[in-house]
């Protein structure tokens, strides 16, 4: 059956409709006229919080999203999702992170179960970290690991570094670190200070074929031969996290070493899988195990909750409202706990991989505008940056306050900075109040603001799932595969045309366009 | 004299017309019709090379640009800029953060020079950086400092922590750290592992009052005090970067330990100033010199360079031409080099708050847009995360590629990735020659790549200053004054409200929107 084009159902039309009858509407009016705004924008899951009342919404604009979200079948797509279907068509693979958060029950892939079998892979990944963190494990010299340095990128990197960021603690008995681009003042950065001898390697490629990260593995077994003089003592220190254990062995990594991916987990959804290994290293397996409840907690919510209390459909219907309705090409992710500051690099991620498409899932053009760009980074050191541009710039930029309600000395501070800045972006200023033009602020900015009583495993799980879910909404609605990549392709096949032509003394073989040509030849005469 | 709105003038109505004629044009027919296109838009200033073919122009579009700098009178601004007048209306003051760079000549800021003034701050400044790092500068007790912490936030802490990061060396006789948000955890993890005793804390705030700055001071304070006992111990481990040395004193900042600041220096602008100071230390009083060598020469090239081959006025013009013709919102940084991987951070505030501006020098609202949002990171990283998007998504995205022509073990494999990157963004893949619509790619996407030899102090000195000017550029085309942020204010205003407002016990004395009022609730319930 052929889908009609989202912007062309009666749904998306009463939306534009609306959008030009509520677009100068104020949203401090609104407050003014409703009194009872703030509550009924306000929706939870288990004690996470998102305040979404200051939008540049009412009580109809909701009505139409959730229609909208009703004629994009997001209901019939999320019960696809959840239990297995083959939602990535161009890959033909399900999307089945959420299983890996499931602890009961069965889901099926290919007729076999995979959550026995991810228990499993899990069990032995706790044993083995566990035992690290403890001493027992030891390399074969009988060295405990005292520090581990964790080589991925993208998916296999951005997750695991950002929840080690967010929760690790100060004192712990084992550091963990990360490595990811092939410049290698990266690695030679975490390596600093290691001792070869009780240093562990974790190499994190699906394929094991990623040349960034077989790049710094190479770099990795130098450094630790050079130490160890032994070909047969650097072995014991690496650790294979991959889909392709006999290209891990071929490496050199041992087979009780490696531990496997599934197919069905996609890249940027890969910390709750065996990628998320560096976490249960620096946390505990025990933390891990809590951020998989609070994954699980939201991933329930999600799926049961009827859209007008579901946060992660929320979300991705407001942000469907800004960036289709409104025209903003950006959204800014303002975590205030200090934390949470590579969140917005986690998201930029799953957000812009997932939706930054122009087909739909049919091979059709897509007739309306997809991923906007997410940026963002502590919001705190945000005010003293880049806020001037959303309190006073030509653009609307709708923004995400995430704060937890306790920690540290300065909490009550941090958080009046926060609620401050969202107070000041609806509110604005008018030119006589501020004092002059210049200092007058438009006001009528919106933001979603998501409170929490404290950044824990749990918590930081249910944030997780929560921005992976609005991404899913979001992709429902554009009528998109959110679960491919393929416009990462073709720069890898250039690349790996150049990378010779830099290194030949002589002609390139590769047709280029001047410019590319003149660069090349710039390497070579390192003009 | 009444200025014509830049929108108004014949030279936009140009470029408006022939943005017309052009916005179907690929770039790749550009480059098949013309053999000199990469040469004819390449431009240098000392070894670094800027190549702009890649981008959706011809030569008529440059000289239609030209034509609006022309009018804008780029060029007689510039004059101002760097003769000192004062420029920045608003606030009263020129903004000579170039005669920072300056080591010649004379700059009179009220009839006074300040170029003799800034080299005998400096001189003060080296010796302390020299003698701190050669041990020969001890605290009270006669411990050498091995750690320094440099607390501010913004300008006292982007520009001092991304160069720093930059080109920091592995081995370092000082190692400097930073930590500049209120959350105490970013502190916390600042002195993991610090030794008190030989530990240095650097307060960086121009006003002194900056609250997220005095905060972490107090707390660093409390800390030195815990182990070492004597308030008078401590003292003597802190320096002041101020303009209000009082402020400091007050603090307990011993006066030998005060190094000013100026007015005429705006905080997105003042590491080249004392607040460098991290980086004098962390580097070296000498690369720090070089860093302003590269800086001078660009600034030089910037002055007397015609607009043709003049680095920071074609960036500036084609941020223009995307930003105000195609209504591209945003403008992503990709550096290759790892160590610049803080350079968008440190650009956000830079371009931002300088230009996300609504009204212009007269007050008058703007008909333009301004500041786009800039974003990006590690170039090599966000291919395996946002480039998707980049690549295949709905949004016009300008990029800017960076990167070194050598250092380290990967260099050609980075390059490799880098060149084939901005081919691919331009040349794109046809459905038929991808195998299906979800692999086709657009391609016609712009890129900037600008080249060196090397990432050293100079370099990196000449490319911060291209941007600086890049966004003086653009603010004169826009007709706003670039150095002001009066934006930022009210935040400020309505934190210091609701702070007190949090930790009362009882009802509120702020009016606020019920949704902040809630918010406010939800921290004193802890709900």
């Amino acid at each position: 059956m052929q889908r009609m084009a989202i912007d062309k159902t009666p749904e998306w039309q009463a939306l534009l409709a609306h959008h030009r009858s509520l677009r100068e509407t104020r949203m401090s009016d609104l407050f003014a006229a409703d009194p009872s705004r703030a509550q009924k924008f306000t929706v939870r899951c288990g004690d996470i919080r998102l305040d979404y009342s200051k939008n540049r919404i009412t009580g109809e604009t909701m009505t139409l999203l959730r229609q909208l979200a009703q004629v994009a079948d997001v209901k019939g797509w999320t019960g696809k999702f959840f239990r297995g279907d083959r939602i990535n068509t161009s890959e033909d693979r399900p999307a089945l992170h959420t299983a890996l958060r499931q602890r009961t029950g069965t889901v099926a892939v290919d007729g076999k179960d995979v959550i026995a079998e991810i228990a499993a892979v899990r069990q032995r990944l706790y044993a083995f970290a566990g035992a690290v963190r403890d001493g027992t494990w030891t390399v074969h010299t009988g060295t405990r690991i005292t520090d581990v340095v964790h080589i991925g990128i993208g998916g296999s990197d951005l997750g695991p570094r950002m929840v080690v960021e967010a929760l690790r603690p100060s004192t712990a008995p084992i550091r963990v670190r990360f490595a990811s681009s092939l410049d290698d003042a990266e690695l030679a950065a975490a390596l600093e200070q290691l001792v070869p001898a009780s240093t562990l390697f974790i190499v994190a490629s699906k394929s094991f074929t990623t040349p960034e990260t077989l790049a710094n593995a190479r770099l990795a077994k130098q450094w630790l031969l050079t130490a160890l003089k032994e070909e047969a003592l650097v072995k014991g220190h690496f650790v294979a996290l991959t889909s392709k254990p006999e290209e891990a062995k071929k490496f050199g990594v041992e087979a009780a070493n490696i531990y496997p991916m599934w197919d069905w987990v996609g890249g940027r959804y890969s910390l709750w899988s065996s990628i998320g290994l560096p976490i249960a290293l620096a946390l505990g397996p025990e933390a891990f195990d809590r951020l998989l409840d609070g994954a699980a907690a939201m991933d329930a919510h999600f799926r049961e909750t009827p859209f007008e209390a579901n946060l992660p459909v929320t979300l991705g219907l407001l942000s469907v409202w800004y960036a289709n309705f409104f025209g903003a090409e950006t959204q800014v992710l303002l975590p205030y706990d200090w934390r949470l500051r590579l969140l917005p690099t986690w998201l930029q991620q799953v957000a812009m991989e997932s939706n930054g498409k122009s087909v739909d899932r049919d091979g059709k053009p897509v007739s309306t505008a997809t991923a906007p760009v997410v940026w963002g980074g502590s919001g705190n050191d945000g005010q003293h940056a880049y806020f001037q541009a959303l309190h006073q710039g030509t653009h609307l930029v709708p923004a995400d306050f995430l704060v937890a309600l306790s920690g540290g000395a300065n909490r009550a501070a941090l958080l009046a900075n926060c609620f401050a800045q969202s107070e000041a972006l609806m509110g604005g200023r008018d030119a006589i109040a501020a004092g002059g033009p210049h200092k007058a602020m438009p006001g009528n900015r919106p933001s979603n603001t998501i409170i929490f009583p404290q950044l824990d495993a749990k918590t930081l799980g249910s944030l997780l799932a929560l921005y992976e879910h609005k991404t899913f909404v979001e992709g429902c609605i554009w009528g998109i595969n959110s679960f491919d990549q393929w416009g990462v392709e073709l720069g890898k096949v250039l690349a790996a045309r150049i990378e010779p032509e830099l290194k030949a003394g002589a002609g390139t073989g590769g047709a280029h366009d001047a410019s590319t040509a003149a660069l090349i030849g710039a390497y070579r005469g390192k003009s």
